[in-house]
């Protein structure tokens, strides 16, 4: 099975509003919810293309409850969840009817606790016993360690599991010091990491900084990737019009199952570009288009890139 | 025990921001939760007043467990909540630590069952019998028919105990025929209901249209009862500075407690008047200030009216 690990997971809250207007009252007219954090919305998506996936990471207090409840309806995903004495976080995203725009209100994590921290990384470690490839994705709950993710990619590593890493700010800095196969991040992320704005250059670095492969994403341009077998872009067909949540997590699901099924990186790339391209085109935040991601399979453009100076 | 009626009752989430920006991301700096509604509000006051008190309504789902849950903790409350299928909403206040300023999220209520609403209707009457006052509060849930207030009046008039209805739009002016003992509309609600925007004229027009007693709160102008045994303005002692969240039921909780001790109207209008002006001065939306309180109470101007033409 993939396994995904999400240690600030998240019940995300849905409100749609007809417009979001500061310091006046509003009726919300529907309300979604489903279980979140990036490595659960990786895992919805792998279970969708008919992979076994287990999800790990922290769950605690009533919210936590219900991320559960939510968890055990989706199809194909188990949950190994970790329980915690604090409560997990709910995100909500208010969505404005007319204009489209989304504001997001997002709680803070639970503390976790040193124990529960522990607690964790054996159930982790069992886990990996029978995962054919791990996925570290998301924000650090406050206690978690800043080198967490670096932790748990030397424990992947020394098990001989391949490990994706999906972080920001900190947790991305520390993180690729374990040496991840594979790092996936976005423009902002590469350049918070690099200090440069120059995608190649910055993939480049990113890539000497300890990643075995980084895959840059780059919004509407596609993705960039750097790898020991060489370098490639791919890009969607056209400028996609849609809501753009979960399109990095619809990424790094393609990228997984590339990677489990041995795909040479160009059918990786492809298959990943045209799952995120079809999650932005889809009616649902974070869900992908299963016809639309079929027919863009046949139409991501896969291009080497020469060696750069 | 003083019963009050919260058919639609909420769990409160507040989240304080520095400054809310719409269609942007926010980290929510604190969260805080407590069990809600018009009528539980109003109980909550009432129990720090030292009176006994029960609450019913319906509370349901996920977020119901969590409001009884809450509730439990609140001393001299007693939950005689009633359980239905669908989930109690919530309701969220988004405060601006710059501004103060608050943008309130009102999820829809459950919708009530035709089985559900006769339920309630006969533990309400049950509860009747040993309550020396009953309030009636706030919105109506889909499913419960629009003139549930004027039925539920009735109800509590036939076993003989006096009934305060503090609603608005269609439950008002269908509520107002079930003839409450008292009426607590505010300024907003006062015109919707009579069409008239001069305060005198459109309390005695409520009173003509059902109500024993209008008590209408005009924010920081005080109060203006129209009773039976006269006419008063009641006036807090300056322009008060603060929250005026929860300032409306605490007045009501005055109302109710003066009118279960029995004092003239004088002595009730000013003690919902510092009551109500204590909650605006509370650094905590919707808990009163008690030092403040018993200071407001020798503060409170009332004047007796004269007849108008």
């Amino acid at each position: 099975m993939i396994l995904t690990v999400t240690l600030n997971t998240a019940l995300d809250i849905t409100y749609r509003v007809p417009a979001l207007r500061p310091h006046t009252s509003h009726r919300v007219s529907e309300v979604t919810e489903r279980p979140g954090g990036k490595g659960v919305n990786v895992a919805r998506v792998l279970a969708a293309l008919g992979h076994e996936v287990t999800v790990t990471g922290f769950a605690g207090g009533t919210t936590g409850r219900v991320l559960r409840d939510r968890l055990a309806e989706v199809p194909g995903v188990l949950d190994a969840l970790v329980p915690v004495s604090g409560t997990t976080r709910r995100t909500v995203a208010v969505v404005d009817e007319r204009s489209g725009g989304t504001t997001q209100l997002n709680e803070p994590g639970p503390v976790i606790g040193h124990a529960e921290w522990s607690a964790f990384q054996e159930a982790y470690e069992d886990l990996l016993a029978s995962a054919s490839a791990v996925a570290l994705c998301g924000s650090l709950p406050p206690g978690v360690p800043v080198g967490a993710y670096a932790s748990l990619a030397r424990t992947a590593r020394a098990a001989g599991v391949p490990v994706l890493l999906d972080t920001s700010g900190a947790a991305l800095r520390r993180g690729v010091a374990g040496r991840p196969d594979v790092l996936k991040p976005n423009a902002e992320e590469l350049a918070e990491l690099t200090g440069s704005h120059e995608p190649l250059r910055a993939t480049q670095d990113a890539r000497r900084r300890g990643a075995g492969t980084v895959v840059a994403s780059l919004g509407p341009q596609g993705v960039l990737a750097v790898t020991p077998e060489g370098r490639w872009r791919a890009v969607p067909p056209a400028h996609l019009h849609g809501n753009p949540t979960g399109a990095g997590d619809s990424l790094v699901a393609g990228l997984l199952a590339g990677l489990v099924e041995r795909l040479p990186w160009p059918d990786r790339l492809t298959r990943a570009v045209a799952l995120s391209a079809a999650t932005v085109l889809s009616p649902v935040a974070g869900e992908f288009d299963r016809p639309a991601y079929e027919e863009l399979l046949g139409r991501v453009a896969v291009t080497a890139e020469a060696n750069a100076a």
